[in-house]
């Protein structure tokens, strides 16, 4: 079937690129090894700095998300190291598959798949591990799979407490930009990111944030690293270069995405990406329907998992809402698939975009014969016009 | 304040160009008298036909709507001819205004901005003129100020019972390829267009359908022309080439709309806006507002045009829809300025932007002060999805 | 035949056009009612006055170029005015056609197609016009059929030396932004040109820079106008806007391509074209081949107008270069189809595209068997070169 | 210094990306889990293997073209593998460096950087290899830093002879869709490429061809691999899918690319990359300059590196050719710092811009006062036209 208008990219990420970002990536190939690349480059990591919030180290890869995981691994570990990995869904479950692939060994936190890391189990664990064999703490902040934004700045004090040394490595794909991050105060050591969520370019990028601590903890790791390689890659960037030829035409994206986010200004991100998390949510209870997410204090304000009603399948409403309405909504990852859907509101986002995502999931559970109740929609819009007039009395909209 | 996300342009017209037009038209531009553009206009003349529903002749000009309005004046008409033009809002006054700047008497038939042209007053009008002192009757098909389109049927079949040989001009710009029209079943003898309200591409093009007989007319028609003369285009057009330099950019997108358009399917098409025309008067009526549109007959469906409750302006709520909800809306033209506001919904278009437009609307209302019933998005969403799920039971969704 | 790498654009326009004026032409298209509309025309009116060296008036139309000369007549003349139109080349005979269809009287000043108007013809005319019935004077600044450029300071001159009234026209289409051109200084009347030469613009823009003289001439000019009234689109422009909807994307381009031209500088534009065209002379004279422009004081600096040898036909070397060589050249036009080529330099242009472009040439020469001497490329080369290091002695480079 | 024109990108790659390439990468990005990216996925690999030569799996990398050296080497080893390197330039000492990072001991076959890798050596080392000890040879089909291609068919038979079962990996990243490359009839096991040279993509993917054997090895190699894994990304290929965020947008462009080639067809775009090749050794001989590459038979035809002259900086003329002349070529790498420049005539390439490529070099080498003598351009277009007209007799040019 043809569809008209625009598509509806609405999964968790990647999300809905801007048009200038797009038009920003077809700028004709440049040399790589030539002034005007390395000036580029030389603008776009303090722009990164930024957003990380951090004065550390900031490593490029072309490469997906799992690039940078990989990266974060064999930069600072050693074969048969330690890792303590949170169970939050299907994004810590990848964190804990690739550990092992390189050889590590995974302590996995047992979670149920609706609330963030523990800050008490954290503390239990480290304080439990008395040699220090634990050489790293793994958590996802915003797990992509089930809309759960774990409470880092938590966790790290409950290291802080257990006066651990591990490092703490931040899976930030899906929050950056959208969610309150931030790599220096929070301690964090790697946080770990890709380009195609509230960075809003498309995929393709992969982002490490290394601590000084992180960094040094290189000196003596023995998993065999060459692409990954922090230290070729931080010394060529120094002069604005690369030791192997870098995605061009990505970098043109990523700068003028960045460009964009400090147009709109950091704090108004997060404002409407909170805006429009809280905005959903009153969608989804109108609807009758279950939020994943248990704790409001780890509400994701970047996108929002949903459990159909027994009996129903996700991922038949997914393509009755594809195909009528030409939206595409994210699907339920290994252990929720068929059971959940889920809601991207991150990104190159707006109330009128919201609004009709929303609409295009009202309309689709009836299509779908999903039992819902309507009125989520104007749930949504009643939650959205007041943030809009704070000080308006809704009582007048009668 | 600068905007995340999608501008909603919900004016009605110029619409929502498609991003596959726009990259098309980002082609490099080649040589006009060269191989490649001849193939290109060979390709979209016979394209155009279909839209136009004509095996008559196309002429395609680098000009606004009013490039083609004059255009049709003066390739088939003499200094002093009178021309009747029906009063149907801001357009049919424009069509007034260029007449007599080029020297034409027009009989004006007022109307009241609410409703379409008169067929009893067409017929009596011509009967009355036993001299054939009229040569050209002018329709304005959809009436861009004002949401009424005219029954073009049943004006040709007063023409044809008065026996009246005027020619017939039809303004076709906000209607062709959003509203059925039928240049040869109609017996229309000049159709004029533009580029961008249903033809999907940005404006800089505008369009001739011209009959035999409009075409016969020229013969004898005394308006200097020269730019807009029929004969060398046509001419040239033959072996694919322009007597000046044609737009080759905007050609471009031009291509792709039409291919698009045949993507669709024409039917497909006109039931698409004829269903988002449904919609949104049902939002309009729930939200307790009035359609400007008298007759159901006349109902628009590629625009519609609202009044503001008394003592409300409709500038100041398109500012506060801009600046809040990154959305335009139509300003109210000449005597209905500050009055009314017009919702687009024509063009590149779909059910969830739709939603968002009259999401943008119902929260503006509110945001603005303005007197309204909530729900008009809960109404328009009932329409559309009654028009995915013929069979299905709407009691299902409570 | 399928070609790979860059179509080299010869013609002498449309031109070359940059890559990031065909991106700009890709963003979205806005609301022409709207604030940012109001700011893009705020914008680029004062950027065209600096190009066309005016603090006049300057009008943009939807159209080609023809619409301006259009433009020029109607808003300045009545029927049975004459105009003394100078006969350079195929394009003053457009203008005279053009005249005498809008109802103007022509005295044209006959011409040999190799040489530019006569400031001698000129004062004597005038002169001899005792009852100023000549309304106009129209020149071709740069002649693109002949690659010849009239000398328009020694044409003000002569008509400021006959203290005769009439209007002076100047079409300066393939000059503005590649030729020197002074609207203001040179006491031109009415300057005409379009977006897709110099200015680097896909063709589809007109523009007129308008003296008060010319202004003041529309009030008692009777010639009908509507579409191209200069009054009503200047009123309206003050505030941003247009009368119709004016050409949002290709204003996107034009801003873009202003903007590239400042960058670059307007004495360096012209320095460049100086460059290319002497370049361009060099290697037509090393072919042996006879350039159609006789006079050295009228050489175009934008394009070369060359003559073929006897016996061979010009369209004949256009199509094989086509084939072979992937470049388009300008054909023949009028009286000089098929004995002339003509080879464009104006534009997005550098040293390296103009040595493709001749060896494009000298090859095709070589390829469709026409007599010439080898050399040209480096002939022009020697003369690119030698202009990149005056200080430099050429006997270095043995 | 602002440059008009194109950019002439004549490093070895990233080369000149076809504007259709980069139009196609400005689509929006869709949902990498939904049906019509499966479509996407389903169509690039067999349009890859046409390409490759192969029958084989193919896998696709967001990374550069290192990535997929990497990949090579954890999919098919074991820490401690002997390894076989033939040195023949800078990136085989790359192949060499992350070989020894990844912890594999390396034979390094030395080399004098201006001839390929030798048959008889290969034999000679195969043969002494009685223990089979080395798992892999590693060639660098065309070694970028020198323009020497390696002749692998005849490297191919000499393994054969030894009847040795290491395996055979090539570096493509700069022949493949420039010089005639088999994967499957040559016996290749693991064939290494980017995006970003003959691909005419920009830089951001890198590709494995894998054989049967490279894939069966995988069962036995103890290298640590997660990112870089074959056999995970070859079972959700099978549907359409990647284990991670594969890069959207530049499978975009991958595929227009793709098409792009199989328009012209293979066998033509390797004759003109060896027409190329061929014109531009004919100009660096007029110069009288030194071309790296000592044998006819191992000359490149996707890139050529020349010798400066003694005591003349190859970074000086690049840099003043850069400036002047608005075009980058390849430095000189590693030990040829300085010494050498290289000129790529690969990827999207034609005719003219070779003839533009040469003349930037010839008057670059004039400015910087390098000694050379002139002529080079003319004799690179008699050996174009000579391609062109195999049957016209060249003395016809006088």
């Amino acid at each position: 079937m043809t569809h008209s208008g625009w598509h509806f990219l609405q999964i968790p990420g990647p999300t809905n690129v801007p048009d200038r970002v797009l038009r920003a990536m077809a700028r004709p190939t440049i040399d790589h090894r030539g002034p005007e690349f390395a000036a580029l480059t030389l603008e776009l990591i303090p722009a990164l700095q930024r957003v990380f919030s951090t004065a550390d180290s900031i490593v490029i890869y072309p490469g997906s998300g799992s690039a940078a995981i990989e990266a974060a691994y064999v930069n600072t570990l050693s074969p048969g190291d330690r890792v303590l990995v949170f169970e939050t869904g299907a994004f810590s479950l990848h964190w804990k598959t690739m550990a092992e692939k390189l050889g590590l060994r995974v302590d996995y936190v047992p979670g149920n798949w609706r609330s963030g890391a523990s800050e008490v189990e954290l503390e239990s664990r480290l304080s439990a591990d008395k040699a220090h064999e634990i050489k790293a703490v793994v958590v996802v902040h915003n797990e992509t799979s089930t809309g759960v934004a774990s409470r880092i700045p938590e966790l790290r004090k409950a290291m802080d407490r257990s006066k651990h040394p591990a490092l703490l490595m931040i899976d930030a794909v899906s929050s950056l930009a959208s969610i309150d991050y931030r790599h220096d105060e929070w301690g964090v050591d790697v946080t770990v990111c890709g380009s195609q969520k509230g960075l809003m370019v498309p995929p393709g990028l992969a982002f490490c944030a290394i601590s000084k601590k992180a960094r040094a903890a290189g000196g003596t790791a023995r998993l065999p690293r060459a692409y990954f390689d922090w230290d070729g890659i931080i010394t060529q960037n120094a002069k604005g270069f690369f030791p192997y030829t870098p995605a061009t035409n990505l970098f043109y994206g990523l700068r003028e995405a960045l460009l964009m986010l400090e147009e709109e200004g950091m704090a108004n991100v997060l404002r409407r990406h909170a805006r429009h998390g809280e905005a959903t949510r009153a969608a989804v209870r109108a609807w009758g329907l279950e939020i994943v997410c248990e704790d409001p204090r780890e509400y994701s304000n970047s996108m929002t998992a949903v459990y159909m009603p027994e009996g129903h399948n996700a991922d038949n409403l997914r393509s009755v809402i594809l195909e009528h309405f030409n939206m595409s909504l994210g699907i339920g990852l290994a252990k929720l698939s068929g059971k959940v859907f889920r809601i991207g509101h991150l990104g190159h986002f707006n109330d009128l975009m919201l609004a009709g995502t929303l609409a295009g999931v009202e309309m689709g559970l009836r299509v779908a014969g999903v039992p819902y109740k309507a009125g989520g929609v104007m749930a949504a819009l009643d939650s959205l016009a007041a943030a809009q007039q704070p000080a308006l009395l809704t009582a007048q909209a009668r």
